[in-house]
C-alpha cells in the first residue's frame, strides 16, 4: 500500500515505560467522538483490546456501530442511553436518562475490574456529568479505580474542570465553523 | 453487543441531499489524525470507501498502518514523506521533504480522478502547506477538482486561512494539556 516516495525501513517507538493515560476530549467543534474512534483504530494495529461505552448515544444509527465489526475480536462496544437528555424532540424525562446513564457506569466498572481491555473509551461522559445523568463523585471514583495501564478515553462537551486536572492529556475541540450552520444536512460517514 | 439499557428500535437518519463535504481538522491538540481514522471507521459502516494519503508520516511507525488492514477492501493508505521537515533530528533535506510531498499530491489528484473512494482523508496537508512543501495554489486546485460528492478531511497545524475560508467544518483542537510535557512517553495506542 505504500508509494516509491515511503520510508525504505519501518522504525518502531518502544516507550521504556508503559502507562496507561487519562485523556479528555471535549469542546464544542467536530471530532470528539471521531477521535476516539482513530485510537481505537490504532490501539487495533498494536494487538490492544478496546471496549467503547456510548454514555448517550440513543436511538439514531451510528456508522460506527457496524465499522468497529469489522475490527474483529479486539473492540467491544456498548450503546446506551435515550440520546440527548434535553434537546428539543427528545421524549424520554430525565429520571430515564439518569438510569440509563447509572445503567452505563456499571457497565464501566463491570468492565474496567474485568481487566480485558487495554482502552476504555467512556463516549459523551463528560456531557452525562454535566447533565447531571452522573455525579463527579462517580467520575472520580472510576478514575481512582482504573488500573495502571488501562487508558481511558472521556469524550463529550463540557468536561469537568476536576476531570481536566485529573487527566494527562486534554483537548479542547472547538468549532471554527460547521457545515449544519449553512443548513447542511449531517453526512453519512462524516457527522455520523 | 447491547444491554438492557439500549434502544428498542434504531432510526437511521437519511440526508436528503447528499454532499461531499470539505473538513478541516487543526490546531496544536492531540487528535486530528486520530479523529480523521475515526471517520474512516465511520464511513465503513455506512460502506463508504476511504483512501488515507499521509503527507509526513515518516518512518516512524503507526498503529493505524496495521489497524486499517482490519477494515479490509473498503480502506487504502499510503504514507509518504520522510518525518517531520525541520524538527530536531531529521536527517532529511529541504528538497527531499518537498519532492515526497509533490509525489503525495500527484498521488491525491490520481486517486480523486479514479472515482473509487467516497472519503480522502489527506494527513498533515496543512503542515506540509505551511512548511512550503507544496503550494496554497496547489491545493486550492485540489479543493476545485474534488468531485460533488466526494468528502475531503484535510488536518495538521497551522491550516492556512484560505483553506479555512473553502472548508465546510472546521475544527480546531487545541492542546489544554498533554501527557509528554510531563515526561510521560509517547504510548502505542493512544499517541501512535
Amino acid at each position: 500500500m505504500t508509494r516509491g516516495t515511503a520510508p525504505d525501513k519501518i522504525d518502531h517507538l518502544h516507550p521504556e515505560k508503559r502507562q496507561g493515560l487519562v485523556v479528555v476530549l471535549t469542546g464544542d467543534g467536530k471530532g470528539k467522538t471521531s477521535s476516539a474512534l482513530g485510537m481505537v483504530l490504532r490501539a487495533c494495529g498494536h494487538g490492544l483490546r478496546s471496549c467503547i461505552i456510548q454514555f448517550m448515544k440513543g436511538d439514531l444509527y451510528a456508522g460506527e456501530w457496524d465499522g468497529i465489526k469489522r475490527l474483529g475480536d479486539l473492540v467491544e462496544l456498548h450503546h446506551t442511553g435515550k440520546g440527548f437528555c434535553g434537546i428539543q424532540g427528545n421524549p424520554y424525562p430525565y429520571e430515564e436518562h439518569r438510569a440509563n446513564a447509572q445503567d452505563a457506569i456499571d457497565l464501566v466498572l463491570e468492565k474496567m475490574a474485568g481487566g480485558q481491555f487495554d482502552l476504555l473509551i467512556l463516549d459523551e461522559i463528560n456531557n452525562a456529568l454535566h447533565l447531571n445523568l452522573i455525579d463527579l463523585e462517580q467520575v472520580i471514583d472510576l478514575l481512582d479505580r482504573k488500573p495502571p495501564l488501562l487508558h481511558l478515553v472521556l469524550t463529550g462537551h463540557n468536561a469537568h474542570p476536576t476531570i481536566i486536572e485529573r487527566a494527562d492529556t486534554v483537548s479542547e475541540i472547538r468549532e471554527i465553523k460547521h457545515a449544519f450552520r449553512r443548513g447542511i444536512e449531517p453526512q453519512p460517514g462524516i457527522d455520523y
